[in-house]
């Protein structure tokens, strides 16, 4: 059958600087392994906190690849 | 009856660089047609990646505005 | 009992330019009179809109911080 | 194909005296374009305070209406 | 072991008037076969429109009671 | 602005047989209106029953169009 | 008081065959003991995998009937 | 820094007759300590039920208002 | 038609205890009157505090049992 | 220690005909790497549109097997 | 107006032992400041894991009390 | 980049005798092939019963782990 099939793996990036820099860490680490990763999705955004400082960014998505047949 | 009237409606904007950006454009769009838009909430972020890097943060978001009696 | 115990409030930090400036800024007046914050979980994005500009974002945000014995 | 089909929008109705006529004021004003209306789901309850007082109901609904071929 | 167990049931309640009203006729119905109903929870409130009138007021609750030994 | 900005409707579409022709009913009714469309999200799949046989198949869903811009 | 009131069970259905299938299994079970039925939603969709194929269709959903006063 | 920044508190309202003036009886004893709150947001509405009858409207809300700097 | 097909309940059981007795307590007083039972699920896990003290875990479940034909 | 320990994969498998040969395809692919699969639950189904045609449903199931000790 | 209120808290409590001890060590360090409290509801369990050992037990509970008028 | 990445995975443990055991017995399994593991969150509890006694606890849960460079 030659149907499509992606498969999808949840990954927590992080950064002392933004979101979006947190989302490009987990893809930049995961694309050491991974192939044809397409599409994320965030599922959450938390973040440590020291002196009242936000310090670390956290952000866990998904995200898909297609899976060679 | 006088009492105010809302409506919502969902749009997904997108933007190569940043959700901030993304959601500025949903609503730039939405502006050409739609008054009164008053205040918006982001229902899903979401991505494309192609290669290791993010190319394109794609935010659904919802949009309130008054409707004109 | 020793155990450590963190307690949870809710913020809502607001910005005009980032959702990262609204979660700092959430956590600036915070930091006036709560001590020990370590973590924080972002629960809702939202944002005014007036003449097809955002012009305030408004973060929602759980923070977690140790209660001193 | 004569099958059914039902379109359902997002409206926020507004009241200073209760749910019910928060409801009834977002399906009156609705009803000034949309023919066919058939039903309504309470999405949200939010409301308005000042000095201690709630000054306004303000109940987001889904209203679903047959959609004319 | 004499731990009390309770059970839930899912009733809807309507009314031509209110959300009270619903949820009353709800509980009325239950307790011509239903004993020692404690405690209800609201799940799911809807209607139905005719003519651009809310004409029924559908409200959906669980409803616990005690189970006798 | 050249980013692709996308709009989302809710709409129900029937079949007394199946799922997958419910979704489709919706979808042939909204393309006499809609252009562009892309995508769909399955929201909710109820349906009606009568002498104890399914006789409608009602699937909310969620359509996504590219905004013409 | 003369207001409707339903009740609503949850089923799940089996069928080697199709989600629709499933479903109907469930309500034909349930009419056996159950008058009035005249709604469902599916709550869930799980089922049994062996060797590589999709053995059982397993469909939670909800029933409601009309209470007989 | 002079964004705003509100704080969330969650409180339960009773009231023997409706949802209301549950609603209302929190925001009256949270106005004893608490300056400044401008809106609320139903999270739960449940209730106790006594010999058939509903006795009590417990609704809990979550309340926000301002921090003043 | 021979599919097999389950009944949910719900049902909440209380223990001084612990979680796991809680849920055994739901279970032996269904099983008086239930046959089949042959999975739960934890839906809710609330409890009861005097004076500082845990004195009852209410653990609410869905229980699964299959429809005798 | 002999418990039983299972895994959760999470794929999204596709097909031109509908929601069930979507299932079967995910599980078909799995089933060359993957042994010992005894379950799934689909989490969303969604699907591709081109000239008012569902031309491609994508159901995202979780697939559970059994992890050999 | 004599109608109760109630306050809702959110604590996390550890134990190395259970979920159990790690509700009660929120509601032990809790009791040395609020008084009145009378139910919680598990939120959320969570835990550290070293060496291949659960080594804390991480407990997120809503503490409801009533406000001393 | 040096930023660290987390890896989640979702499995499920068993246990005759409690919560606790089931979520031990899961992180045990995993550790025979994943280094780092530093947390979990448990996303589901379920059980068998048979003779109206529960014979397994069933804990879905999430773990992290840090991905090695």
């Amino acid at each position: 059958m030659e149907a499509h099939v992606f498969k999808t793996i949840e990954l927590t990036g992080t950064s002392t600087k933004s979101v979006e820099e947190a989302v490009q860490s987990a893809i930049t680490v995961a694309a050491k392994t991974v192939r044809n990763m397409s599409w994320f999705q965030i599922a959450e955004t938390r973040g440590a906190i020291h002196d009242g400082k936000v310090t670390e960014w956290q952000v866990t998505l998904k995200i898909g690849f297609k899976i060679e047949p």
